[in-house]
């Protein structure tokens, strides 16, 4: 084993051999000419994206016939999921346009990622919620990053309909997913698949709520393959709840359930959209239960040792149901959006692994662990 | 604005341009030369390592004189902690070594980053706590990833004394901080910080619990500097939590106390070794109060957008202290070495930015908003 010895510091002037190890600027800066930036917008980021592309090998063998299976993790993205790609953008042409506030009205990951985004680059950050309908624990992240918290005595419905009326009204910036610069910051996240990949691949499952990441990916695969940097196009596979599934059933769902909260949307801002995609890519809809959706959740972390949030593994739970529709020796990218640390009372919830005690004898605790 | 139109699937056999963004393959593996690793070594990975080194403009700002400041996100890492860099190798040395199961005695970072490398080993995880000490929420994310967890009737000595027994007398392999791959792994990180600025800081800032990342950044320092990657070596300053300092008062501390739970350690384990480290790079400890922690804390939250665990905010806080010692024009890097979703209470807790409740009326909000 190699020893480290604690060797003194050098004043001598010597050359410096410098590694080829390129260094992650961040998506905007890695992306530049596939985005609508110019020189002068200021760029806003954490050295977002870059985010890994992990092999999953037991979930590729539950598949079989040779099919391999790799989860894209964007839950490691610094607010914790993938919305940073968005904000990046977002906040960034904010700023390029003078904005000194921004608004959402959202009760996750929105509004972490932009309250993050939006402190960094010196604005107000404010975030529009329900009254009563949102756990304080759901906010802590948005609050410690410093945005300030309006609830509104009403549903989400006003709260959206609030947040429209004063990004028109007033100089604040609405960066709900109707601001167009959050889906050309998300289908990086396409760029990074193929570059990892070295090519497309044959299926990519996603998790669908408002239909946004869905096209922005396509987005991203279609303007790489005009580039000629893959040679093929992915089938889009979108993965709804089946409590709140609209694009499966062709109609909005009027109360949409499920516990996967991060995709529990009646009827989806991008609809036109991602029945487009899945039109382009010969691809499909499909929903998953609740109870799928917790099998897959549980699968991720107990033999892949990934951490997600629960509407992250509709993505696998999706790709586990269809199987056997995959091409053989094909290969399958499950989108994780969240990271599982934004929700641990579903860890806790659905863990059956219970805490066993015992006195603190050695025999004693050997026989209970097996040996 | 680039639009995104949806082309259609294409069949031809177009040449693949390969782009030259070099994947990032785990820490082994791309710091393979430098680690007690073989080609026979079954390498256990989630493609740890790899972490953003991100630049903060007002803590620099605060710092003044022309410094700059990064902080060294490892928060970033799978499992949400620098540990996994530590575990990637102690587990891929166990399953090398035929180990089927390992154990831990520990209530935070470790046993989560344990759990997950040994489950997606094939392992099975022990973890010892002591009973009635842990609250259940620190435990979910271990838990989910299939931890078996034991709870002793005794304090946290004695859940040591135990797994050390089991690990000597029956086939289980503890990791620990005394499994010496850990530190290994952990050096990895100062690899990164170099390749990143092109040379090392000149300080680095870290938080010093037991004191083994102090230890493994300087390894991996002087054997980059070795190699001529680096013609400097940074000074090395240890902040501990002014309850639980026994490096500053030169005496292990009986009841250490502190919020920074991930720090809370009174007698390091090795104590010796920071020691020669502090000595060799012409560095120091120094103590932060919690308020000092907290401080540090929210500021890279509201000013930087970056969410960590409190200890982590120890190396930050400790910088703003010592701020007029540090080189005019002069670099320097704070660790981060847990991601803040970690602990949401903390987060809850001294966000002093209450929620404001209100009517939906645009006028009503508008002024609430300050406009």
């Amino acid at each position: 084993m190699r020893t480290s010895p604690f060797i003194p510091q050098s004043a001598s002037p010597e050359i410096i051999i410098q590694k080829s190890a390129a260094q992650w600027k961040g998506l905007i800066e890695t992306y530049r000419s596939y985005l609508p930036v110019s020189d002068t917008t200021p760029v806003v980021t954490l050295l977002e994206g870059n985010t890994p592309l992990i092999p999953v090998p037991y979930i590729s063998e539950q598949v079989g016939r040779g099919v391999k299976v790799f989860v894209k993790y964007d839950g490691l993205n610094p607010t914790g999921s993938f919305k940073d790609r968005g904000m990046t953008m977002a906040i960034s042409k904010a700023k390029e346009l003078g904005a000194q506030a921004v608004i959402c009205a959202s009760t996750g990951n929105t509004s972490a990622s932009a309250a993050a985004y939006a402190k960094r680059a010196g604005m107000r950050a404010f975030v529009m919620i329900p009254d009563g309908y949102v756990a304080l624990g759901k906010l802590a992240q948005a609050l410690l990053y410093g945005a300030e918290v309006i609830a509104i005595d009403g549903n989400f419905d006003e709260a959206l309909r609030i947040v429209r009326q004063l990004s028109e009204n007033y100089p604040v910036t609405l960066v709900n997913s109707v601001n167009p610069y959050r889906l050309e910051g998300q289908k990086t996240a396409a760029f990074e698949v193929v570059d990892a990949l070295g090519n497309a691949p044959d299926w990519l499952c996603v998790p669908v709520g408002n239909a946004g990441n869905i096209t922005a990916y396509w987005m991203g695969f279609c303007e790489y393959h005009q580039q000629k940097y893959c040679d093929r196009l992915p089938k889009m596979m979108g993965f709804q709840a089946a409590g709140s599934a609209p694009l499966v059933a062709g109609k909005p769902i009027l109360h949409p359930e499920t516990l996967a909260t991060a995709i529990r949307i009646g009827n989806p801002a991008n609809w036109e959209k991602a029945i487009a995609v899945k039109e382009a890519s010969l691809g499909a809809f499909n929903s998953v239960t609740d109870e799928d959706i917790l099998d897959a959740y549980q699968i991720l972390a107990a033999h892949e040792g990934i951490f997600c949030e629960p509407a992250s593994a509709a993505s696998v739970a999706g790709l586990l149901k269809l199987k056997d529709e995959v091409p053989s020796h094909g290969t399958v990218v499950c989108v994780l959006t969240g990271n599982g640390l934004k929700d641990p009372d579903s860890a806790i919830r659905v863990s059956n692994n219970a805490v066993k005690s015992v006195i603190p004898d050695l025999a004693v605790v050997a026989e209970l662990m097996g040996f």
